[in-house]
């Protein structure tokens, strides 16, 4: 069977944007999305280019998938809550079994995460994906980048360093990396391909944090992205940074290191609490409601500095992704 | 100066996000948008992509208002009225002349049409731009495409066939292009590159049009995809089609019946109107209030057909816009 703009739309997109909360969908000029009067709208949007944000030979359905996620984490990263996307899909050649998997993989990512297709363009080119994500917050509830204060305490969720060791993973360009175990190998691959949006952690934070970011270019850089708002800097101790216990095996101090503060990709969150917050965030981390750890302080003093065990300073060396 | 995204977007798309209606704007992990709760949200997307929507030769200021136009004749389509995108810009290198005269081309239109840019995307690969546009209507009040009834009036706006005009002009593959001056040349270019999305007509149409969408396809398949809905035809009777004076001075009957009916491109809105509005629509054409012409009718026999000044049947050959 041919495949034309329609009729891919209609084969492997319409069963997406077939639910809740949603006037208008795939198949008109626009969509029409009704936006309760208690709450504001929150998007963002993201490319994945091939070659340059996933590897060449990687599988539609961890492209879908991973397309999808780095919005929800933005989202997230807001304290809102997703409901719907739009896909801008870019391809050389239609093939069926590409857009089976792709579309296949992207079903069940919005359904996991109850977000709904409701538009798109489908257009002919150099394969890429660009997904805009919507959400919606109570009304003045998101938490921005610049909520931030002098002495507050600075958070992570989760651990941090998978995601950069899979790019070496893919890349080939580590030696310890001929060591890993399929087991490994495979834990890697899925934290770079689906990491898990921290939604839930985002609503928690809505009334806790001050300011947050996801962690995408590195936990410097995006450290760097709250702290430059106020013109503030930040004192971190990297023994309490958490990063995924299975590094040391496969790596050596300097490469942990590295991954860990500047390797970016992981979409954990990164937040700074006020004082005043500080012993409802510690109730709800021992209560397990919020996996996080305290890594560091806000200073007035500009820039971050982060110090070894014996209190001296680490060298950052690059400090962050650039996408140029 | 190095140019990193960072600086690439603080310098060259600050400005453009600066303006009324935006709680969060560029430099936040999304946008917060407010919507009125007497209103709906209307989104849409689209990718140009270079070589394929547009020529390798063409200027970065004529892309970015391209780009931005055709999304906005999504949300004209709609009887909607577009207040913020996002940008999501893929670039194989970042070059300042580049991003200076495409930025200031895309804040010129942004002011033009009251759109301001609240965020968006850079990221390296092969030139691509996806723009999405938000726009707000009245509850319940947009026009759709599946509004429309057996009998109702099919019109259309502005004038059609210039955009493919052009486009042959560019390909320089149809002969008589070599005799057309330079101030038609001209023309041919701006019609390609700065369509005028039909925003007011939208808005006058929504109390009157029982379905509408805008011609980016070519008439034939663009008006096809409205009636597919409710399984209906259409007669039409191919002197009434409205085309570009100038066109018989370039082209032969046939060709311009092929750019009139099969081009696309143009971007104006073609809609089905009930009896019972007729007169309502017709009183705004005599005053000039609109500017649109009647084409034919919607008839329960399904297809298209077109007839010549003597009634019979043309062949409409390819029916439209394929985007693979």
């Amino acid at each position: 069977m041919s495949l034309n703009e329609f009729s891919i739309i209609e084969r492997y997109f319409y069963s997406l944007g077939k639910r809740k909360g949603v006037s208008l969908g795939v198949g008109d000029d626009c969509a029409i999305l009704d936006i309760p009067a208690d709450k504001q709208l929150v998007t963002t949007v993201d490319t994945l280019v091939e070659a340059r944000h996933f590897p060449l030979s990687c599988s539609p359905g961890d492209v879908a998938q991973r397309a999808l996620r780095v919005n929800l984490s933005d989202i997230a990263a807001m304290g809102a809550v997703p409901h719907w996307f739009t896909l801008a899909l870019t391809l050389q050649t239609p093939n069926e079994k590409w857009l089976h998997s792709f579309s296949e993989a992207l079903e069940s990512d919005a359904l996991k995460f109850d977000c709904t297709l409701v538009g798109g363009d489908l257009t002919q080119g150099p394969l890429s994906i660009t997904i805009q994500v919507f959400g919606t917050v109570d009304k003045n509830q998101a938490i921005k980048r610049t909520g931030l204060g002098l002495g507050d305490h600075i958070y992570v969720t989760g651990k941090l360093g998978a995601a950069a060791a899979a790019i070496a993973c893919f890349e080939k360009s580590t030696q310890p990396m001929s060591l890993i175990s399929n087991k490994v190998s495979e834990h890697l691959h899925n934290k770079f391909f689906r990491p898990e949006p921290r939604i839930k952690e985002g609503i928690i934070l809505r009334n806790i944090a001050s300011a947050a970011i996801d962690i995408s270019d590195g936990l410097i850089a995006d450290l760097n992205h709250i702290l430059r708002s106020k013109s503030y800097g930040a004192d971190i101790e990297f023994k309490l940074v958490p990063y995924e216990d299975f590094l040391i095996d496969i790596a050596d101090k300097d490469l942990i290191q590295e991954w860990t503060l500047t390797g970016g990709d992981d979409y954990e969150l990164c937040f700074t609490v006020p004082e005043k917050n500080i012993d409802l965030l510690e109730r709800l981390i021992y209560e397990k409601k919020i996996h996080a750890c305290y890594i560091g302080k806000v200073t007035e003093n500009p820039g971050i500095r982060c110090y070894d065990d014996q209190g001296n300073l680490l060298n950052l060396g690059k400090s962050g992704y650039q996408h140029f």
